[in-house]
């Protein structure tokens, strides 16, 4: 019930929506109109504020980030409910950060409405990758420093261990951007290190990125996880690893803003 | 010259806008914005036609994608342009498809701006991966099949090899998107066999994707370039490789299109 390419949205009734980064001028002109039309926002914790105030005030919008008592909604019943809220609207939208797509666990709410017959499109978002690096001056490859750049998630159950190809990460000639990393930077940092990635890799840390919140941090492998511990910064962060960092200081010039072009491990307001 | 956060384009006298896919609502709400209020658009041939339609009647545009003898403009050059139109315009757009600081030699026209110290800002893009994994329903990550994605080019220099960590990329829990690969992908295709990755591997080729354009073959590793071959499918290019590709099967179902649930090395328009 997915109908590829253009104009996909025009006859689904539940849309899954990439909110982009946080910035409300970096939602697609597909996102807004479709949060102005629909009759149900389904949205989660990683939506800023900014963007939810787009919602019409008579449309209903559903949380489904936490429950009263500060734990998730499981991912099944959140397929159910955009199941069930499809059969009594005209139109959903899904309202996911960034883009629904990356580790936005987009895919298994569309193969569950695919399997129930609802249709649905997929509108992509400006990944908060993206919208990080454009806000700091970091750019995700450039020319000598970066032949790419690879995109994990730092997050695990609590009773697991992360399991990533952490000889293959240790890339010098990679970006590396690693989304909900907070709570396990310093594990990482380590196991990249231990691979043969030097402690002294320019590292990025950024905090709300795109929003009136953000806040970054620049430092190095070695101390970014302590950097951030003592600075406080808030999730949700967005770590970038490799030498594109080291631009942040040729971009950001000297003329501008005094502040920005501070030293290592200098916090402040973006 | 460049200021970090949101709004930073209230002051820019050149802003380096993404624009996305190729799709015109998949542009962000700043860079549809800022082409409507540009004095001079400078852009380039990975930007979409209906795109360029948006640019109004009295707007200059200018065209760095090629010369009248098929050559591409020179990145000094460009860069100077970008310079000398600041002093006589009080807006530019250099509009770029996907988003400027992924491949896009942003952070080159960024730096150049800063040095000769022109005020800037940075607008980031839906990134051509994310357009084209949503236009075809195949998932960037998605548990179980995927912990990552990594973004390569496989374009270089005529005289060169091309350069990439060939063992670090045969990884079959990580998402291969290939930027730019037309010409070198059955060269990429046996590098990534050589080093393990399984001919078996799901690989789709997109042409166009998010515009009316549109075309995709979805096929293996072993075959995704020659398929592409017989097919004669036209730049630009997107290569997905992995597990994730698999999914389409699921998201496409069987009962919207016939066509695009159809088996392997089948093209069809998207």
């Amino acid at each position: 019930m997915f109908c590829a390419g253009r104009d996909q949205e025009k006859d689904a009734k539940v849309c899954l929506v990439g909110a982009g980064p946080g910035d409300p001028g970096l939602l697609t002109r597909k996102a807004y109109d479709l949060i102005r039309k629909a009759d149900v926002v389904v949205y989660d914790r990683l939506v800023s504020a900014e963007i939810l105030a787009l919602i019409p005030a008579g449309t209903a919008r559903i949380n489904v980030g936490k429950l009263p008592q500060c734990h998730p909604i499981p991912q099944n019943e959140i397929n159910e409910l955009l199941v069930s809220l499809s059969r009594s609207n005209r139109l959903v939208v899904r309202l996911k950060g960034g883009d629904p797509f990356l580790f936005g666990r987009g895919s298994e709410e569309a193969i569950h409405l695919s399997e129930c017959g609802v249709p649905y499109s997929i509108v992509p978002g400006v990944t908060s990758a993206s919208g990080c690096a454009a806000a700091v001056g970091i750019p995700l490859t450039h020319r000598g420093l970066s032949t790419g750049v690879r995109y994990v998630t730092g997050h695990c159950r609590e009773d697991m261990e992360l399991d990533l190809d952490w000889r293959g990460l240790a890339d010098p000639d990679t970006t590396l951007v690693i989304y909900m990393g907070a709570a396990n930077m310093a594990q990482i940092s380590v196991r990249l290190m231990t691979q043969g990635l030097p402690a002294s890799t320019p590292a990025a840390a950024i905090s709300h990125g795109t929003t009136p919140r953000q806040r970054r941090i620049v430092s190095t492998l070695g101390e970014i996880a302590s950097a951030v511990g003592e600075a406080d910064l808030p999730s949700p962060l967005m770590f970038i690893v490799g030498r594109v960092v080291d631009v942040a200081d040729q971009l950001l010039g000297d003329s501008c803003d005094e502040a920005l072009s501070s030293e290592r491990n200098f916090v402040q307001l973006g």
